[in-house]
């Protein structure tokens, strides 16, 4: 078999026609000394991906190909790859580069480098001035450093949302502390908030869902939520007041968040972390809302390869899984797809399968 | 000498004459068996004093006493007092109870106390209904874990700022890792912030000022900076991206404040605390904007009495000082200083001294 100079995907071409995708051969940058190219089998819809194609997140680089949270076989390997071995089944996020020499890149801060950050799609190689393009496609080629072993135990098609759904959880989860003896809390139990939950729950901490009503409680318990807070609820904030030690905010909108209530339930010093990018503009904060128990409010960025392959494993010990339906890929099914991503109609990601069909083996 | 069941002192009557001062006596609380009775010798004018009387910060308790950087003598202890002896030379802060029995009391974090707090002025004792007063007064009475040996070596009209503006940039400096080789920053080159300097250098930290313009360099640079950044300065910005572990933000305006700007200084997680309270809106903040560097943003409120002794006794071993004039302490100068203190127009702090002409020996 050939190696392949180009790929073949799903293009959407401008937010104004956001839900109609073209099938269309894409130039792959040239192959280098530590890349892989991995052949995709399946890949998760990502909220990124929805925002990005409609425009909420502003300007972008199209015709562009979404998907970053991929699922395939390493086919091609360089001649200085070593973390990669060829025929490995392997995954890939949503980042594919970074300058990899400087303070951050050798700190497992690497997805915070501020030389050079190439996003699985959208982002222009400097080099090539190529466009990024990203898993709803035949091929992807990633430097080494990007593509994780994924391990055996786990099923292609429920572990894809992991990687960029689920690192972007599991990583504030661990710098922040969670483990036996903290209490955490989960706001939004969707594609994120479901991961933050299992694995909340499987770093020993006790773990709490926070979502508007109770549709979700029954969920969220099977999850691992040893508690649940319903917001619609009249002084839901008040018995928890002063108490969790970190809460991972995976809320998609600030709309009617009543922010100093949520952060009045943090104990002193306690993180408040968001990863969720809503669209909305911002919200105000007033030193005031904060000095009443000290608290710190940040957010992080998707997480580190050695926070990746931990994830991995911790979700094969502990048989940890995406809730994911599957969905053949082709243009009519993610026109379908993706209005259900931005209509929040999915408990709680899908997988996008069957890439021999529509791409050939 | 008789030991007083009342103080005399200046108070305001409301916002609307928040720069005329009455001389009154005001009943103090009945003497509890942990209780101090400081007779007070000087007092440190403190912004909090101007937001509170001028009405910036919100509805407040009047007639107010305010003043809460206190320094004087113990003349009487109750009979359950361990911690100060009659005679001894004392301070007292901005707060003067907390419960002393919860989780945050009991570790540390009595200024985050939940269930009791109340300052050192403006709060209205449950037990009484009195309205706490503060050092612009003869006397005060305050239970001994809120008194605090002052060292020999420090005089009474510069150790006076300590008490509040000292202590509410000390804390966020030592509960935030600033020490040798860590990079710290201070934004506001006043009250707070030249404390500020004189502590993160003193701590063992590579201190940088941040200003607006180059006119407090000098300053900032006698008071321990090793480097200062004029904000008003095209790119200022720039040279610093991703390199501080710490600032702390004493300014006391959010008018023209680039945030955005600023964060990008931090280094990876790094922490950026606000300890002034300005009166304005506070500051839209998007997740978008922690993200590149994950940094966390907070606020601390005061600090705890390990860390009040702690840092005076800092003061007394680097010869560390508040840049303080004298004022006499009577009606006419508490209007010039009030005005003065709104406008900022102080290097650095004013200490209210003279007590014995006004109030007697």
């Amino acid at each position: 078999m050939p190696y392949p100079e180009e790929a073949e995907g799903f293009q959407v071409d401008s937010p104004d026609s956001w839900t109609t995708f073209h099938k269309r051969y894409f130039p792959l940058n040239p192959f280098g000394d530590y890349d892989v190219d991995v052949k995709i089998e399946a890949c998760g819809i990502c909220g990124s991906d929805v925002h990005i194609i409609s425009g909420g997140w502003g300007k972008q680089h199209f015709p562009l190909c979404v998907g970053h949270e991929i699922v395939g076989t390493a086919i091609r390997v360089g001649p200085k790859v070593t973390l990669i071995k060829e025929g490995q089944r392997v995954g890939v996020g949503a980042q594919v580069f970074s300058c990899g020499e400087c303070k951050q890149c050798k700190n497992d801060n690497e997805t915070y480098c501020q030389y050079k950050l190439i996003d699985t799609y959208g982002s222009k190689w400097p080099e090539t001035g190529l466009v990024s393009q990203g898993g709803y496609a035949s091929h992807i080629r990633v430097h080494e450093w990007w593509v994780f072993p994924i391990p055996e135990k786990l099923e292609t098609t429920i572990v894809a949302p992991m990687l960029c759904a689920g690192i972007t959880v599991f990583s504030p989860l661990v710098r922040n502390g969670c483990g036996p003896g903290k209490k955490v809390g989960i706001v939004g139990i969707g594609g994120l908030g479901h991961f933050g939950l299992q694995f909340a729950k499987a770093l020993g901490a006790e773990v709490w869902a926070i979502s508007r009503t109770r549709a979700k409680e029954e969920d969220a318990r099977k999850l691992g939520a040893d508690g649940f807070i319903a917001t619609a609820e009249e002084g839901w904030e008040k018995p928890h007041r002063c108490t969790f030690d970190l809460i991972v905010n995976a809320a998609n909108s600030t709309k009617n968040f009543d922010l100093a209530k949520y952060l009045s339930m943090m104990d002193v010093h306690g993180h408040w972390i968001n990863v969720g990018l809503p669209e909305e503009e911002g919200q105000v904060i007033k030193a005031q809302h904060l000095i009443s128990n000290g608290v710190l409010i940040g957010a992080t960025h998707l997480g580190s390869r050695r926070e990746m392959l931990q994830m991995l494993q911790l979700a094969a010990d502990k048989n940890l899984k995406a809730w994911a339906e599957e969905v053949q890929i082709n243009e009519e099914n993610l026109a379908v797809a993706v209005q259900r991503m931005k209509k929040g109609d999915v408990r709680y990601r899908m997988t996008l399968t069957g890439y021999d069909k529509v791409f050939g083996n």
